[in-house]
């Protein structure tokens, strides 16, 4: 029987949205308020998925202790209480919307994880946005 | 990499479930409270999910200024403080349970939404009880 | 040490709010949607809150039991799922604001808990929405 | 169109993870303060969903009447709060992981639920760990 | 018999906790990660209280419509989207931690509630910490 | 301007409800499920309140690290996980009602804080039921 395992952790970054290739109106026009010159933030919530058979002498799918440590050493360690236009190795020539910044999430912990273990990931932009990955 | 995009709302309504094929005891038998004669209400949560490619130009599947006001226009400005029996043209002649309510909205957004992109529907008629419709 | 015990339930139910002695623009003016004349409705969170010593037997200051039976016999056996303008007694002639639903709760639940054990009420209409009266 | 219910509640039960074939550091080491010798507990969140076409006289997939007396009687009657693994007939000999009781937990719910109507089951054992299994 | 209207609202803001006056190592050691210098930001939580008698014509301690709009027009629009260290006007010179903004937001609806209206103010960072300021 | 800041935490436990000075029945009759003799346990959220003077060179009424530290030594370092009956030296000869964790939760915070600044603690023990402790 599959099972999935899912975490949920917070972390809180700040950005900017806009397009360096567009003059300042489309991107007004485009990210709206997002696109104001000196950035805001977000409380951001990020749920991950491991699928797999239930290991019949710990009872789990994997170890939580290790799903929090990949996720706290490859994700969080990495993106809170930065910026993530300029703080943040792996957004850098990206635009950090919340589609953007998930499917990075999901490069970074699709390697480490093993196998095909991540089988979902779910991030929360704000309490009313969230865009989801699967596999 | 699919991603799918989330826009969560919320609006409310007032209903009465029977079907008015039947005599009240069978209402009753089969409704229970929700077949009071004068109606109740609830606070609804809808969430709308949009499935594509991320535009490489925007870093979005679609923009969510039109994920926003094709929700508004097309489902809560027709719904909120409305009475489902008597107010809601799309639900005229169907008895107002959350999957009827639900299986309208995803009428209603699959037309507007270009294409498929319309990949899942949640509609929560109370903090325990949820209806979902996908692809 | 005083101590407080506070109970949450749920219930829905449906309103319209309109003063009969004013004309109907006055009405929409004032009340806005929530004149529409066949009424919606809305999912009701309610906390009560006792307040007093702790018993050194039970290590209650009110027996969880006791607190839940009055709150289901006094209030939510009376509202849950009713109409609040048509069917709910003691709402008759007055307004279904949630000011006026939270004081006349207030004014049954204080003569159903013993002396002054009630001390708070927390009436939420919606998640955005919260009406409070203290001792 | 195919439309899916799920019904959310809530139980709370104590547990102890071990393996009662390892030594006392082993268990530590895999299972960490879960292992403690007089146990603890958690409330636990469990959603479960059904699936099928709505019956056009009532408009339902399931009367969720049917739904929750199927829940409280194979589920909560027998998990709430209980000591998962000493009080609970269906967790004798397992390890009582949340994966664990969701897996021993699905096969008691699609035995109770008519065909194939058991779709997913999410099962939350605190605000930012749930397991969930899809038919 | 007193009661209190609460409104929540919700923004997101860019900030930087740092004292100019201060060398760095000072205010890394104070401020953490908050004092990283290209700023990181949250979603923030509101809810603006208002205590006065009901108004037997409205059933209301205050139209809730206008108490949106002051808490709009006074705030949200203010701040929304905004780095509070570079474009709120009103906490220019002040650090952005959530006591001064609080503070800040506090002396700017006490003046745009009439009289005393406004009694309590909660304004949540992340889902773990917030401050409250109360008459 | 008094201000109050507000950490939440959350810590999981086992604990039974009975006065040994009592027989079977009366325990069952007064404590209900909660007296099974093998135990269950809770997820419980615990939210501690500091109240005083917000200091012009932080900005903050105390430095969150401090406060997160003396919660954290204080208090969940002792429950969680534990068995509140068995494992909890502070609970020792007292009945594990959420009344008494509370009590004995904020003697000892109220002698790690300063002063008197703890002001208030508000401990979940469900989504449905809390206890508050105020100065």
């Amino acid at each position: 029987m599959k099972t999935t395992l899912t975490r949920r952790v917070t972390f809180c970054a700040g950005h900017r949205l806009f397009n360096p290739a567009w003059p300042d109106e489309k991107n007004r026009e485009v990210f709206g308020l997002c696109a104001n010159p000196n950035g805001h933030g977000h409380n951001y919530v990020l749920e991950v998925s491991v699928t797999g058979k239930v290991d019949p002498e710990t009872g789990m799918v994997m170890n939580l202790k290790q799903v929090k440590a990949i996720i706290e050493n490859q994700v969080v360690a990495r993106v809170d209480h930065q910026n993530l236009n300029q703080d943040v190795d792996f957004m850098q020539g990206i635009i950090p919307t919340t589609e953007n910044l998930a499917q990075q999430i999901w490069i970074i912990l699709d390697r480490a994880f093993p196998g095909e273990a991540l089988s979902k990931l779910v991030l929360w932009e704000s309490e009313n946005n969230k865009v989801e990955i699967s596999r």
